[in-house]
C-alpha cells in the first residue's frame, strides 16, 4: 500500500488535503448489520473539531460528515463505507507569504525532498486537519466494540509543559477544553495556554488512552504484535515523538520482581504490562501513553530557509494551537479503536475454531 | 498478512520456535546485482549470540546462517533469498516442569488464549530466539544502504537500571558483552548482572539506534510515516514497552521556541526531529530509543496458576538473561535497517520521476 | 485487504452502491508531477455511461467525476486522489418487487449467504456501475504510461454471440455503439440487439485489450506474474468468465515448434505468448480476451426461490443492457491500465538499479 | 509484497530455485490445532513430482518435505509452518552450453531485462520445479477443508493437442501419468508422447479442477472476487495462458435463457456458473478450466539470440517434458485449495457474525 490505508482486514483509506475541497476516507471490512448513520460518528468529530475555544486554533470547520456508502436501511450491508467531509474555511491566503519558504520543523521541507512538489496551504495532506477522518473510522469501530464486546475507550491529558494531571474523574474528561480528568489543574491548563498565546510559543503534551473489557488473543506475533500495532498507530498521528505501552519508558530502571504481573485463581495481580504479553492481548485493560511534540506554527520568529536555498527570518501566522495535543485525545481514542477492531477481526479469521476453555481466569484485575 | 511478514517491498517472512528444529526468514524484494554470501550477515548474528559471555544466557548456539536461494555467483537475483538457521541446543527437558503452568508476565497465557494450544519448550515461537532471522535479514539490508548510501546504522546500551551510559566512544562498543560506548561505565554493568544472577532477579534497559547518511524523502505519510513505521520495528522486538523519536518523551515539557528545528543555508541547525518531520526523512542523521523491560524469567518465585485455574507458585529455571536488553542493540539496528530499506524501494518505486533541485542544503548538521 | 482495493503501490480503494448517493474511490500512489484536471478522466467515463444509445441501459448517469484531492495547480502531488461521482438517476421503486426474491444467476443469493444483509435496489455492490470508477481511476494510469512510455491502451469487441469481428480498423471503434472495429458487422450488430430486446433475451461477447509501447520487465514472479495480475483484473469485472493472454485457450491444440515466439537481432518473429514470457513483460505488445457472460436480467420469466425458500416464477425489469459486454471495453482497457501502472512502480522500486545494456534487441515485432 | 507470496490471511510464500540448494515455503496464517504431519504432504508431492514415468522429464527428485516449524506434538500452533525440499538432482552442466543464450519462448530475456542477471540453470527461479511447493502447502490447505467441510478439490486432464478425454471415472485418474479420467484415451495419450519425443515437438493442454463442498459466501467483491482470485491462481502456473470459470469462453455464443442458473425449493437447476456468482460462492461446485502451452523447451533447432543480440540457432537438451501440462493437474488442485482456505479465512474475519437462516435452500445440484 502506498501509505494512506490503515489495517488489515478492517481497512481504513484516508484522502485529503487540509485547504482542498475535501477530506474523508473509505472504511473497507466493517462487519455487516451494524446499526449505523452519522449520528454515531458526528460526536467525535465534533469532541476533536477546532473553533470550539480560545484555546485552539481559530478555523472554524462543521466537519459534517457524509455516509457515501456501505449502509442500507440504517444498517452497515458489508461493503465499503465511505466518508464525506467538506472543508468549508479555507483561508488560503494566509498561506501566500510561505509559499516559497520551509517553515522551521515542518514536513515542508520533507515533502518538496520527496515528492518535489507541495500543497503549501496549511501543509496540505501534512495538517492534522487529516485526522479528522480517522476519528471518523474509529466512531465506527468503537461501536463495533462496544457493542460486542463492551470495550469502552477513553482517554485523557496527563502532562501539558510542567503541568501533570491526575486521571481523577472521567465524567469531567469532556466539560473542559483540555480533556483533563484533573478539575484542580483545568485553570492552570487555561493560564498556561494564554500565556503562550501571548508569549508567541507553543508546549508538549503528553496524553493517556485505554481500552478496557478487550478480548483475550488479539495481536498478531511476531511483527504485527498489538503493541507493535498500537505503536504504528499512536506514532502515526501528527507530531507524537513517544509512544508507551504499560509502564512504558519507566521499565528501564525497574527489577523482574516488580515489574512482572503475578496471576491467581481471581485473575491478574498487577497490569504493569499494559494488557499485552507477547504481543497478545490478555484480557487486562490495554493502556498507552503517547508524547506529543509543540506546535511548530509559532509567531516567534526562526531562523529558515526558502525553496531557493536562501537564508530568512520566518514567523508563522495563520491560526494555530499553542498545543496541539490539546485535540489529539480522540485522535488517540480513534487509532487504538482501529487496531483492536483490525486485530479482532484478523484473529477470528484464523483462529475462530479455537473454543476457550470454561477454567480461564478473568482477565480484568480484580 | 497474518504476522509474521515485515516489509511492503523489502518484506521479510519469519518462521521458527525456540527449541523447533530450525528458524529462517525469506527475504523477498532484495534489489538484484548486490553482492551477497554468508559471511556478510554471520558477523551480526555472532554480535547477537547467546553463550558469549557470563553476562547472557548460557544457551549455546552457533547461529551458522546457510543461505537457500536467491543468490548466484555470489549476486543477489532479485529473487526471494531464503536463510536457514538449524537450533543446536535445545534442552526442552527444562520446560517439562512448566508445561501446565503460566510464567508470570510471559506469553504463556496469552497464547493459549489466541490458539488454545502453545508450545511451551522455551517459549516456542515467542521466544528471543526468534529475533536471530531478524538480525540476519537486516544484515542484507544494512549491506545495500552502506553501499549505494555509505548509511551506517549503529546502536549502543543508554542505561541499566540506574547505570546511564554516555555514547562516548562508539569504538568499543563491540568490545564488550553490553554494547556499552562508555567503558567507564562496563565495571559497573558487570557488578549490577553479577548482583542480579544471584538475587535471582532482573532489570530493565534503554538502548540507543541511529542511521546516518539517509537519504530524504523516506516515508509514506500518512499512516506508514517513517517514524510510525519505526514505533512497529522495534516496538517489535520481544519486550519493548516504549519507543522514543528524536527528543521522544521529553518534548512534553519542551517549548516550540526550543523544540523546532531551525534551518540555514548550510543546513539545519538542531535535529531534536530526530531526522523525521511529517512522517519523512530530512537528511539528517535518524536516532530513536527503545525501553526493554527486565526479564520475567528470573529464580525468584513468583504467584501463577496452571491451565486448569489452580493457583501456584513457580520459579523459572533453565537459562536466562538477567538483562535481555543487553543482547538487544543488534536486534534494533536490523529493525531500523529492514524499516530504511523498505522505505526506500517504496520511494524509489512512487517518486524515481522526481529529480531533487541542486539548491537543496545539506541535510546533515554542520 | 478486504477486497476493494486494487494494487500494492499504485492502489485504487474503490467505494459504492448502484442506488447509492455516489461511487467513487480513492487512488493512492500515483507519482507527483502529473498534469491532471477532470478533463482527463471525463472521456473515458463518458464511453463507458449508460443511456447513450438504444443499445444499452437507458438509465441515464451524467457520470460527472470530481477530484476531490491529491491535485493542486494542476498537477498530483503525490498524496491520494479521490474520485466522485454522484448517482443522479436512481428508480429504486423498479425494484421493490425483487426485495424478497433471489434473481437467477444474480448476486442476490451469494451476497445474503455472506452478509445476511443485500442492498438490493438495481444489486447495491454487485451492480455493473461500480465499473465506472475503474474507468476513472484507469484513465489517471492511462495517461501516465502515455506520457512515460507512450503506452497505448485500447480494446474493442471480437465477438457478439456468432457475430465475429475483425479487427481491421482502429479508429472506427468509438463511431459505433459496440466499440467495434469492423464497419461491415455494425448492422449485423444492431439487428442482434433489437432482436434481443423483443425476445426478452441477452447474448454473451469476446472483448480484446492490448497495450503497445510497454517498457519491458514488468511483473513479479511467481504468484504477481503479470499475466496472473491481468487474469485477476479481468475476471474481477462484472460477469467475465473467461480470461485469455496472447493465444489463450487455442495453445491446447498447439505444437511448440509452432507457438514459441522465436528472437532474432531485429527482434521477436512471432508474439504468441502476448507479450509476457515468464510471468514479465518482453517488451512487445502485451494482448488480452475476456469473455462476458450474457445478461442475467432478461424478461424472460424464470424459476426462482424468494428469501423464505419458496419457488416462484421472475420476470425481471428495470433497465438492463441486452449484452453487458457491448459497454465492458473501456472497462477492461482500464483495468490492465491499472495492472500496467502498479508493475512499473513496484518494478521501479525493486530494480532502478539495474541498467539495461544497450544491446538489448527491440521488443516489439518489426 | 514482492510477489513471491500468495494470499491474505492464509498466506503462503515461496523461495528456491531449480538448480540452488533448496526449494520450500512458509506457509502463514494455518488454523491452530489441525493434526498435520509431513505424511500429510508427502502424497500430493508425489504426484507431481519429476520421472514417475517415461512420459514427463527424467530428472530424479525425492522431493521429500521436511517441517521446520510450527507444528508441535503433531498438531499446527498457529504459528508458521516452514517447509523445505532439498534438491537432489541438479546437473548444471546440462545449462552450461546456454548460459549466454535466450531460449526462445522462455523467461530468459525477460528476466535479464527485469533483473539484469539470471540463474541460467534450469531457469532459475522461473522453472516449474517451484510449484513443488505449491503443491506441498496447498495440501496443508486441502486438509483443513476436507476436515472442516468436506470439501473435495480434484483435478483431470481434458484434452491434450487434439485428444479429448471425458470426466468418465475418477477412480482411475491416478493410475495413469496423464491424470486422465477417461481409461480408453491413455493409449491414444501414451502414442501422441512418444511421437512428439522422437520429433523433438511439444504440445499443448486442458486441465480441469473443481472444489465440491464449498461453503457458501466466499469471495470479496469487488476485486478480490473468488473467480478473480481463481483466475489469478491459476494464470500464476508456469505456462498458462487461459483461464475458464464455469463455462469460461462458451458464453460468448449463449444466450440469457440459456446460460442463467434457476433456483428452485430443492436447489440451484443449473451450474454454468461454475459456483460463483457475484464473486462470491454459491454453495454449488466450483470448477474451473486451465490452459497450458506446449513446452518450449525442445530439441528441434529454432532461431534466437546471445546476450551480446547476435543471432543464433539452438536446441534445448537437457531433462524436459513434452507436455507440461501432463504434470500440473496437482498444482491447480493446490491453487484453488490455496484460494478456498484464504477465503475461507477472511470471510469468517469479517462475517462470523452472520448467522445463515435456516431457510437457505441446498447448494448443491441435486
Amino acid at each position: 500500500m502506498s501509505g494512506n490505508t490503515f489495517g488489515k482486514l478492517f481497512c481504513v483509506t484516508s484522502f485529503g488535503e487540509s485547504h482542498g475541497p475535501a477530506i474523508g476516507c473509505v472504511v473497507d471490512g466493517c462487519p455487516p448489520g451494524l446499526a449505523l448513520s452519522e449520528a454515531d460518528i458526528q460526536p467525535d468529530l465534533d469532541r476533536r473539531k477546532p473553533g470550539t475555544s480560545k484555546y485552539v486554533t481559530q478555523r472554524k470547520e462543521a466537519d459534517q460528515v457524509e455516509i457515501l456508502s456501505g449502509v442500507f436501511e440504517g444498517r452497515t450491508t458489508g461493503t465499503p463505507i465511505a466518508l464525506l467531509i467538506r472543508n468549508t474555511d479555507q483561508r488560503s491566503y494566509d498561506y501566500e507569504k510561505i509559499k516559497q519558504v520551509f517553515r522551521p520543523n515542518h514536513a515542508d521541507y520533507a515533502y518538496v525532498q520527496k515528492y518535489g512538489i507541495r500543497d503549501h496551504r496549511g501543509g496540505g495532506r501534512s495538517s492534522a486537519r487529516e485526522t479528522a477522518v480517522r476519528v471518523a473510522a474509529g466512531a465506527i469501530a468503537k461501536k463495533y466494540l462496544h457493542e460486542k464486546f463492551g470495550t469502552v475507550i477513553r482517554g485523557c491529558v496527563e502532562q501539558v509543559g510542567g503541568i501533570r494531571c491526575a486521571t481523577a474523574d472521567w465524567s469531567v474528561v469532556n466539560d473542559n477544553p483540555f480533556f483533563c480528568a484533573d478539575p484542580a489543574r483545568v485553570p492552570e491548563l487555561e493560564a498556561l495556554i494564554d500565556a503562550l498565546r501571548s508569549e508567541g510559543d507553543s508546549i508538549g503534551a503528553k496524553l493517556y488512552v485505554e481500552a478496557t473489557r478487550v478480548p483475550p488473543g488479539l495481536g498478531e506475533p511476531v511483527f504485527d504484535r498489538l503493541d507493535a500495532d498500537l505503536a504504528h498507530a499512536l506514532m502515526s498521528i501528527n507530531a507524537v515523538k513517544g509512544v508507551e505501552i504499560g509502564d512504558g519508558m519507566r521499565v528501564v530502571e525497574m527489577r523482574g520482581t516488580e515489574h512482572r504481573d503475578e496471576l491467581s485463581p481471581e485473575g491478574f495481580l498487577a497490569n504493569h504490562s499494559g494488557g499485552i504479553t507477547g504481543g497478545i492481548s490478555s484480557g487486562q485493560t490495554i493502556y498507552a501513553r503517547y508524547a506529543i511534540k509543540p506546535t511548530s506554527s509559532i509567531t516567534t520568529p526562526g531562523r529558515s530557509i526558502d525553496e531557493a536555498g536562501q537564508g530568512t527570518d520566518m514567523r508563522t501566522t495563520g491560526r494555530h494551537d499553542p498545543c496541539v495535543g490539546l485535540r489529539a485525545t480522540p485522535i488517540g481514542e480513534a487509532m487504538m479503536a482501529l487496531v483492536l477492531m483490525d486485530h479482532w477481526l484478523r484473529h477470528r479469521g484464523q483462529n475462530a475454531d479455537v473454543t476457550v476453555a470454561p477454567s480461564r481466569i478473568p482477565g480484568e484485575v480484580p
